[in-house]
């Protein structure tokens, strides 16, 4: 995943959508529907138990896109999902990529006019590093107390497997209830978005016109608001993702023998990154801020005006104050402006003890979180440029690239929207928050560009719900909430007229 | 070991030695002898294969002193030393201490009246990593074809084994020939010096007043000037070694969910490190060059009149310029002047591909050589400023500290310096070039300090031995020319009266 962290109530948008979505009850009443929603929903409930012994059998699969040690562990998280949709009556493909394989399942309608959603997930998962700092072992499920109800500890809980089971599951009670779709429903789900989605803009393109079909993407890899609340993110920042290295002398050398008179790597390539940001923190790269709109008044007023509980945001991860660029507040920071940090590095001696070596090499992964119209490549040539212009003495960068994608924002109107926004009213009982995110989902700018396809972006994690992290979770009440607002959210969009 | 690594004739020390130590056939028609050495250096010829035979033994044995998991194996080739050792007719000990035992021999001299000679080795061995980078196992010492005819290729083959080897295999060929030793014999050889020979200042503390009975101390821990070229070092730096960690949030974060908002303490390590140098290369701790004394312009003169190869010293790894402090030469930056080295750093992701983490803690291991007369506890305490300066918010550092040592200058005069300096002339028929050490030898400064005792460093490593590198190795002919030194250095100390 990698949607919104905390999100906030769009006090403009949510009164709008009150006036539109009225609760379920009323709906009813008014709107003739082909199908009936609440024995779905009660199925739902019904076969939770089920739900979750699935849940948990997809979970220990270490489906970890990013190392190449788990490849066929990928692709058994693939056949595990390919098998389920074919059991629900789709006709699902796992296709080869030149990375992870992407399974595409596809099911009819109900009748020609039916619209066509398009779901997208994810099945590969995060590495699980540091490993020490697991309570339980990361890809044996273990379901433990919380102070919102049972929990599950695993990697992977939420981030994606747990949302897509949302879609699984409110696709299957339907099926069950019905014995059909309310709509017809194409399943695209990924085996590499950790790893930076690498095969799929050529998967797209090879396949476009099959899925230009779809009306809409409904996707589910953000969070809601809080436990109580539904979230739509209609903001999201990209990312550009390098592994850079620092190569100087031919093999590593005793830094007595050698120390203050040669190149050090480690010392220049700190030398260097440490030039990233300005005392503003602002990034240094030329170039870096082009093409970022400044935040309008309006924008900037509405952020401000969200209930958003800073103390609490920081202290649950162990910090009291917010740095990052002058001149924004945090959720500005987070939303809608643009980052460079440094995710990993390393170099020289990281055992235990003392050992006077001068490196030959030290390397950094390094990422940039982009805003919209903010160009990924112009990033990597501003890199290329910042490097080149301190390259020390004797010295070469090697640069890898892993992905790169742009920041996304995703009309917050139209049908389909008002659909999810409807459904999600439906089960909370309360408008959804329209929600910017930090994160990057590469494939809605995919979508957007390549097939023509808006993207709503309806997620259950919470904000500690620690994905990527040691111990990641997931509420069972939101799986449950998520799988019956996937089922409420369908039988909604079949309300709509083929477009 | 630490020493020299190009060395540098010193033409005016040269010419005196020239004029002192006449050659081994001229000297042995003046003086008396109560031992002749001449059926020694012979024996040494004789033997040598065995001697090689037990050098690779000796090579087998694992003995990385900085890791936990090589702790027996340490005390394995402690043992291995004792038992040499007692073949010979020494009383052997190998000491428990805190850390790694010491291994302390002795063996009367031939009578109250001669010389007490203390020699200083030690027998553990740096890290192996890269391993990748080895060419052979680093413990499976292999035996290659050079341009200077055989070479043994292992860790520890010249650091410090291979020496402590042309001590034993001396002593060997005077106990062999004779049945007994020219002189008092204590000899100390340790299992820390590759870990900041933490546990060596307390030892030689509790057994000073017995240590304090030798006349001089002699170590084989440097290097030659080259393959024929003798070579004494007479001035070393120090070291202070520090491993610091920056703290910053409670657990890894996703860099979507919070980057930009949040200090990454990665990004946060490199802005601090990346200011250890200003633009001239001097180290920015407050205080640092307290002390530091400047280089005389007659040493600066004879230094650079040295016959320095400085395009094949930097060639050899792989470089063609030298950085450093502005102002100073290549020799004068390595022997003379304190530097800040980054030995290690690590934090984050580190794995294949990508992972969208801001890490909870970022680490380094540093280094500060020191000169004479610079106080390893004011740079620690200026360490401490420089990074309490810089602290993110937030943010917490811990240090840990690797062993301190101060620089040393050796007196380049007095008996057994010359007697040094006349047994090397006796085996490579050429005065001993008069070197600095970029290196730190600690056993050198606690002999002065808290002995007394003044050391006389005789090496036979070369500059491209690779130690502390992967692929260490030593010259076959540098390790006969090392023991045949210490058998003939041992005889014209044997010469000199009881002081």
């Amino acid at each position: 995943m990698s949607g919104s962290s905390q999100a906030g109530v769009s006090v403009a948008a949510n009164a709008a959508a009150a006036t539109i979505a009225a609760t379920s009850r009323e709906r009813e009443a008014k709107v003739p529907t082909t199908f009936d929603v609440q024995p779905v929903l009660a199925q739902v409930e019904a076969d939770f138990a089920n739900a979750v012994a699935r849940y948990i059998d997809f979970l220990r699969i270490p489906s970890i896109s990013t190392d190449p040690t788990y490849m066929k562990d990928v692709r058994r998280a693939g056949d595990w999902l390919a098998a389920e949709f074919r059991a629900l009556g789709f006709e699902a493909t796992l296709h080869d990529t030149p990375g992870h394989p992407i399974l595409v399942a596809h099911h009819a309608g109900p009748n020609a006019d039916a619209p066509h959603l398009l779901y997208y997930g994810h099945y590969d998962v995060q590495p699980v590093e540091p490993l020490e700092e697991w309570t339980s072992p990361p890809f044996e499920p273990a379901i433990v107390d919380g102070p919102h109800g049972k929990r599950v500890v695993a990697r992977g809980a939420v981030d994606d497997k747990g949302q897509v089971l949302t879609i699984l599951e409110a696709l299957r009670a339907w099926k069950t209830v019905h014995g059909a779709l309310p709509a017809e429903v194409t399943v695209l789900i990924e085996g590499e978005e950790e790893s930076g989605s690498v095969s799929l803009p050529g998967f797209l393109a090879a396949h476009a016109e099959t899925l230009r079909r779809a009306d809409a993407v409904l996707i589910s890899d953000t969070n809601a608001w809080d436990i109580d609340t539904p979230a739509i993110t209609y903001r999201l920042r990209g990312n550009v993702y390098v592994e850079i290295t620092l190569n100087g002398p031919s093999h590593d050398l005793h830094s007595g023998l050698y120390g203050g008179a040669v190149v050090n790597p480690i010392n220049a390539l700190t030398e260097v990154l440490g030039q990233l940001h300005d005392a503003n923190g602002r990034v240094q790269l030329p170039g870096f801020y082009d093409g970022v709109a400044d935040l309008s008044d309006a924008e900037r007023r509405e952020w401000a005006a969200l209930p958003f509980d800073e103390k609490g945001f920081l202290g649950e991860i162990g910090l009291t104050q917010s740095t990052g660029e002058a001149g924004f507040t945090t959720l500005e920071r987070i939303w809608a402006r643009p980052t460079a940090d440094i995710n990993g590095i390393w170099g020289g001696y990281t055992g235990e003890g003392s050992k006077t070596v001068i490196a030959a090499r030290a390397s950094a992964k390094v990422s940039f979180r982009t805003v919209p119209n903010q160009n990924p490549q112009k990033i990597l040539d501003g890199l290329r440029a910042f490097l080149d212009a301190r390259t020390p003495p004797d010295s070469k960068w090697t640069i890898r690239q892993f992905g790169a994608s742009e920041g996304i924002l995703v009309p917050a109107e139209g049908p389909y929207m008002q659909a999810a926004r409807a459904g999600l009213q439906d089960v909370f009982g309360k408008p959804a928050a329209m929600v910017g995110g930090g994160g990057s989902i590469p494939v809605v700018g995919l979508m957007q560009k390549g097939l023509g396809l808006d993207s709503i972006l309806v997620g259950f994690g919470l904000s500690d719900d620690r994905i990527h992290s040691p111990n990641e979770k997931f509420e069972l009440k939101c799986l449950k909430n998520g799988i019956l607002s996937h089922a409420a959210i369908l039988g909604r969009i079949a309300e709509i007229g083929k477009k």
